[in-house]
């Protein structure tokens, strides 16, 4: 019998899933969690999905076949892809609809051909063909600790590669600093690292710490500081080849420290010093992954193994209770129609969701209507890569004011000829409104014009322009969830359970999506058992 | 006509080669220089490396064929290798000698059925084969910089994708510090950040750095600080989600921030705080490149160019002066013999090279005999990726004590079932010198005991260890120079010319066996005028 590779063998998937059975019938859920365990079937990450992959599988190995409900998905994003993926390889009978033409939702990826449309706009991509000219619209990058999503990746045999979210040759930039001048992150971080530890090392040295700091081991705190700021014997900072090295030195000759920035100049700036920080957060930190070739490799693997049981450019209109399930009502531009099903797992963003008629609960309803939504938006060009050849920038994010906020260089296909440079990314405020008002046309003036400040010849190399504003987007009218996720419907409202990443704390991570799908499957098993 | 694609065309060279030589015989130099940073054919990155490419390129320009000599390239490493490839672009008659039977010198790239020989040992790597399956015994990272290297492998099509050197995920361990349990290095540099924040912001509030720090300024300092450290509102550092969430939170639940680590087990550890701003430095930081399948793929690339007239397996007895140039006298294994050139660049390295007769100045031996070497060591394991499945990482370095010092993570093929993981990298000094000493199954021995200390089940999965000590490997005899750069050896002596990396700051690096090429090549070209 062949070694079971860890490649998603449907094989030892059974075969796990008959003893897990065997035990569940006499120990119980703790007995097949602690086997679970033992056999390494558990991911680290986020314990509450551990909970849940944990109450579906174990569940779910413990219904005989014919116990085993009609469920029908609705949407195709993430979430509901996840779902159906997992309804398949525990033998449930299942559906999928989703409104769009291909799986993925917000996780569209727009390559030679793709086509976005707003209300009220299309624009078809005009990016030469290849494998890395593309553009991820939606979501970009990929946590380490994602561990669910990525668990994903390695079953059905994604490529992943290191998304570059920490780039010190990126630039910051804001016309209200260093004269306008951008500056490599390097010098920016390099000059607060250097102000903060000689400021510190001064209070140290005049004896203002003395209750924090015992005199043993004061020695030992300076030396610290010295090399967190790079700080001169005199801890001062004059500079620091962390910052960079001054044209005309380096190689055949000793690599001179670039200058010192002003710390005033940042620390009074409103928007930089927090700018320099941004990585260090819990889902930005490194390592930052990506497919290869595309976010949306991911959809459709998740797709390819559900393709049978899904139904694209389905447009939900009705999703009704019955005295036994629910009735799912639809319409594709020639027909309608209508599916029952036992259960209903919606994933249906509640933009969109609350204006679908159906018999949800009022609570359900109000909870619904109640989240709210950011609106960012995106523009991408292509563009050869003068970015690597002229400013050393592989990959990563350069910053500026609001108007464009980042510039993001890709991460794959470093050192090609042609590269997508995405020219702004928004999050969402009064920006990206005014940004999503604009036509297709004037977002590409405002981003070449804005993106000029950090790259002067930009104009002169980007183009193709195409952009997406994600609250103008039907079927999505948003880009996530800004409001705290509802318990109410992180629980079963009769027959019907709903998913997506606003039903967690990752708002707007695929990771959210993953985890919200299988607390939906979890409290499934439930409800049947 | 077709555009020009940046593809390293030689037809694009040389009609550019020619328009410059028409410059140039008008002009002279610097109207050359201004109508090649016109053309962008000038690079940025180390202003001595520009200005040699330019002396070379403009200096190899102006001359007429038949006044091209021939040059005899000692040593196929990574200079002699560009030293050789720019000769042939530049049209001169020349041949290449290389001791070993395959190009890269130290970039050597080891997989399945390579050979590491060391004085009194010999092994085999019994990896699996597989694109991912590699092992970089020497050089492993490029930094985004190093742009006289990288614009090679531009030139020669080789994929690059990004080298993980700072994955917060990785750990932090030593055996005299949080009572020996590993730390992912999040935890640590978060505590670090929190630490120096709290305490810098105490010593504000107190007034002791009113005089750096003007009232009116003071809020707006105060709040950076918070957000640098991501401290409380009272200026506390109490944890922070930046060092990951605490287990059972997170997902479906808001994530608990990891509380704190005693700052002052951090600061008074003879290495951890050090190891946290390893990455900071000018070498090191983001964003680090590798190219895709192993380092030695820039060797070959570049190797594939001058073949014809690459000669490998001939040890070089004596470099030797003529009446008009140098000879060269070499053996194989079956046969000894001679050639004659105009010039000889020598690459070879200084602790191989002094130990063959030749007719260099007396001041010139008495350089290369000076120059010291670090004597660094490696060793890998072929594994199923546990550290990507259970621990999070992908990519990245975990450091522990200078026993083993460094664990590196592939950074290619993230996802994938099995990785080449570096299960020690030592830099030198005496823990280097013990691990050289050791057979190669004691050092496998000694790697996976102290291994296991930061993955407790690593002997569980990593087989297959193949170690190698550059000390002692026939033609290297050592990992990199440690002294400083000699001028006596970056200077043309008669018609013998000097490169690698030693001649340059960037000791260890391609990037500066690149510079101390085209600084080779520059002289050469002032030799022949």
């Amino acid at each position: 019998m062949p070694q079971n590779t860890g490649k998603g063998s449907s094989e030892g998937s059974q075969s796990r899933r008959e003893f897990l059975q065997r035990i569940g019938a006499v120990g119980g859920v703790s007995a097949v969690y602690q086997a679970m365990v033992t056999m390494g079937l558990l991911l680290p990450g986020d314990a509450g999905a551990i909970e849940s992959r944990q109450r579906w599988q174990v569940g779910a190995s413990q219904l005989a076949q014919e116990d085993k409900p009609l469920v029908a998905v609705l949407g195709g994003g993430i979430a509901g892809l996840c779902i159906a993926y997992e309804l398949k390889k525990a033998g449930f009978p299942f559906f999928l609809v989703e409104a769009q033409g291909r799986p993925g939702g917000r996780s569209h990826t727009v390559r030679n051909g793709s086509v976005i449309s707003e209300v009220g706009s299309d624009q078809t991509c005009l990016f030469d063909a290849g494998e890395e000219l593309y553009f991820n619209a939606g979501p970009a990058r990929i946590s380490h600790h994602h561990s669910n999503l990525l668990a994903y990746c390695r079953e059905l045999e994604v490529a992943l590669e290191p998304f570059v979210n920490d780039n010190r040759a990126a630039y910051i930039h804001s016309a209200s600093a260093f004269a306008g001048q951008p500056k490599p992150a390097k010098q920016v971080i390099a000059s607060m690292r250097g102000a903060i530890a000689e400021l510190l090392a001064k209070a140290i040295n005049a004896g203002a710490l003395d209750t924090d700091i015992g005199f043993g081991e004061r020695a030992a705190v300076l030396q610290v500081l010295r090399d967190y700021g790079d700080l001169s014997l005199s801890y001062q900072y004059n500079g620091s080849t962390r910052a960079g090295i001054a044209p005309g030195t380096g190689g055949l000759s000793p690599g001179a420290a670039e200058p010192a920035l002003d710390w005033h100049e940042i620390f009074n700036h409103p928007d930089i010093p927090f700018i320099a920080n941004f990585v260090e957060g819990y889902n930005q930190s490194a390592t930052m992954l990506q497919p290869r070739g595309g976010m949306d490799r991911i959809a459709y693997a998740l797709a390819n193994q559900v393709q049978e049981s899904a139904y694209y450019g389905v447009e939900v209109t009705a999703i009704r209770r019955t005295a036994s399930g629910v009735r799912i009502e639809g319409r594709t531009p020639e027909v309608s129609g209508a599916a029952e099903a036992d259960y209903a797992i919606v994933t249906i963003p509640p933009s969109v969701r609350r204006n679908i008629p159906n018999d949800f609960s009022s609570a359900a309803r109000s909870a619904i209507g109640a989240v709210q939504y950011a609106n960012p938006t995106k523009i991408a060009f292509q563009s050869d890569r003068f970015w690597e050849r002229e400013d050393e920038i592989y990959g990563g994010i350069s910053w500026t004011d609001p108007d464009i906020l980042q510039m993001w260089y890709p991460s794959g296909g470093l050192g090609q000829a042609q590269g997508i440079l995405v020219g702004s990314y928004l999050f969402g405020g009064s920006n990206a409104s005014q940004f999503t008002n604009l036509t297709p046309q004037a977002r590409i003036d405002l981003a070449l014009n804005a993106g000029a400040e950090i790259h002067p010849s930009l104009a002169a190399h980007a183009s193709r322009g195409i952009s997406i504003a994600w609250s103008n987007v039907p079927y999505t009218l948003g880009g996530w969830a800004i409001s705290s996720p509802s318990s109410i419907l992180q629980a079963p409202d009769g027959p019907f359970l709903f998913a997506g990443d606003h039903l967690t704390y990752l708002r707007g991570w695929q990771e959210g999506a993953v985890v919200s799908g299988l607390n939906a499957l979890a409290n499934l098993t439930e409800l049947i058992a």
